[in-house]
């Protein structure tokens, strides 16, 4: 038996100098550490560093003031802590509150520049940043749907369509649930948007949409749905590494954004599920939701496709921030509002935080919807422009579904 | 229009502290720039450190003694090389040598802790390290094969299939070629195994396989074929971070390792495999290949299911590190190969680092082999233990596959 053990150790030898620093290199550094009282510790080691923080969304925010092209605008903004040095230099910092059950991005702040956890193997790229990820999960709790269970996962595919619009073939993720392979049934499909700056990627990551989906079908407390995220950034063909413009560090503002040719173009993809999934390719067994600028695309998917979705729903949306002047899309609302409701939709969902950014747009269009005698469901929830609140959202949209 | 462009700006805002300090905080840091000349420029921001390096295999190796259990071991490990700090706390280097075509992993040390780096968001683990990856692709060399290019892609799923032996379900990562979806055609099916400390990501993440499948078969140099990339971790679900133990991080040695079990239970996933995709079940449509821990585990496969597997690929294989005592699976080994060449097999195919630590024991391997008159097909490259060279064993495996 020595023979084998010497033999593994060796073979763990012969990897890159990295993976051998983790084993054996350096101070032993655990982080971040749920402790028994539900505190939790992060720690960093940087020994000549002066000054070490941590921020992240488990932190209560704090209020900072920007200015951009002669605006001034306030917002939300996550707490900061510091970390004290101590042996080794390992840096460190533990909660003076247990930390509430949910899923939180945090990094470190090393003399004024974020870093990562490099303890942390669980890391979420957010735009342009990467972020060290922290759950905390409990039963009972509504993070336990973020959590991975015993139960039936589905399949989560990168699945490529070949777009006329765009020229090229673009990237899906598809969630098909449990049991769809060995079945012969026909499933309802939900398609789920990302923000400004996101891609196919993001609600898998940051989202943790696929567990949510795993367990909300385990518990049957949703119905067995095909999930399909999709590419909202028409001029690019998949996430950031996955397209063949190598990997370009992502940004915010790509052409073809909010301009209507991904609202326009959508029936393409829808046509590709129907074709490619058993699905029930009818209204009242599809849906759409989204966030932020997904939630700007789904009101306007809803409103310029009345018969395609019988379920809408709008998380943190950027209601508002369209020029009617660059898209047929995005005319006649009031008009396209009114035969959208003629057409009877099953449900129109609207949640958003009450310090977003986006909360009085939401309000606004919340009013303009009760003038009318439309019907809505309305969710506020504390906080503001963040996954925390998306996360919730969806866990709340997805059991409403299909019934 | 102002209205939609300052709506976006806001929208920005409304992002996450870190989002934000991407777009707005700070010098703006650009790293990894290839340069024009083919030089690579390094930067990292630490204003209060001492010393900051950069380690990675696009520079030369270096011999390094560790001593472990007593025994005094010389590896070589990626050579290091010292940045300069320049204005805002922003320190530099770049190579003195144009940096050759190829993928490598690159990861800084600031005052001597790892670090990845910040301002590229390609990051792979391996195993329980973060590394930064840079792909230097050029048209002709080998490297071209591990980009993304616009051809048809094929479909990259995480299945889970339920496992008797290990009494709950384990995820795959399987790939379907371009086409599969929409012929009715039957397909090979190869099984890609990874090392110790791997998992069923590594191939995928580390390995660039699918992108290297994608090329490949569109330049019509393999056959179009299913790819199952196992977890060869018995005692694991999946993934850290993938399976319900929650996210430890994870280790190089589990529970259940090298002992026989996963090679007895491999013919469950070969059989769920058969069930749930359209292959041709057959011993001459059938490959299996591996690195390290997976290139033992794909001998043993071999010897011990000879009527399964036609076609066979030992990548820097972990051979003679087994005990036999230990299960039935490694015991009998002379009169197994026997029995396996006198089911003549299409292909057994061996590739190995002359500066490997197990590039004797291969040799050894070649000698036995020969000493029997066995055919079989030997790959000698530069350097050692490290996914450069399982990723060029790739390239040359799969075009020979299923002719």
């Amino acid at each position: 038996m020595k023979k084998l053990i010497i033999a593994i150790s060796a073979l763990c030898i012969g990897l890159s100098a990295s993976a051998q620093q983790a084993l054996w290199g350096g101070p032993s550094v655990d982080s971040p550490v749920i402790n028994a009282d539900g505190t939790v510790t992060f720690r960093f080691q940087a020994p000549k560093a002066v000054k070490v923080e941590v921020t992240g969304d488990f932190l209560p925010t704090q209020k900072v003031e920007v200015e951009f092209g002669g605006n001034k605008m306030t917002f939300d903004a996550p707490g900061v802590r510091e970390l004290k040095e101590g042996q080794g230099g390992v840096w460190e910092y533990t909660t003076d509150f247990p930390v509430a059950p949910d899923m939180y991005n945090y990094t470190f702040r090393v003399d004024g520049v974020s870093q990562i956890d490099p303890h942390n193997m669980w890391v979420n790229r957010d735009v342009a940043s990467l972020t060290s990820v922290l759950l905390v999960p409990a039963p009972g709790e509504r993070s336990d749907l973020f959590a991975i269970h015993r139960v039936p996962h589905g399949t989560v595919s990168k699945v490529w369509y070949s777009s006329p619009t765009a020229g090229f073939d673009r990237r899906l993720t598809v969630y098909t649930p449990a049991g769809y392979e060995t079945s012969k049934a026909k499933y309802p499909v939900l398609y789920v948007l990302h923000g400004i700056g996101g891609d196919e990627d993001a609600w898998v990551t940051q989202g943790r949409a696929t567990q949510i989906l795993d367990n909300l079908i385990a518990r049957g407390e949703a119905k067995p749905m095909i999930v399909v995220f999709t590419n909202g950034n028409i001029s690019q063909e998949a996430a950031p590494g996955e397209n063949s413009t190598g990997y370009v560090n992502p940004t915010m503002q790509l052409p073809q954004t909010m301009e209507g040719t991904f609202e326009t173009a959508f029936p393409e993809i829808v046509k590709f599920i129907d074709s490619r999934y058993r699905t029930v390719a009818r209204k009242a067994s599809r849906a759409v939701c989204g966030l932020s600028m997904g939630g700007f695309h789904t009101l306007y998917l809803s409103l310029n496709y009345p018969e395609l979705f019988g379920w809408s729903g709008m998380f943190s949306a950027a209601i508002g921030v369209n020029d009617t002047s660059v898209s047929p899309i995005y005319q006649d609302f009031d008009a396209k509002l009114a035969k959208y409701y003629a057409a009877k939709p099953s449900l129109l969902w609207i949640g958003c935080g009450n310090t977003d950014f986006l909360w009085q747009a939401n309000l606004d269009f919340k009013k303009k919807l009760e003038d009318n005698g439309y019907k809505f469901t309305f969710m506020e929830t504390e906080g503001g422009h963040i996954w925390k609140n998306w996360r919730i959202y969806l866990t709340e949209f997805v059991p409403l579904l299909f019934r």
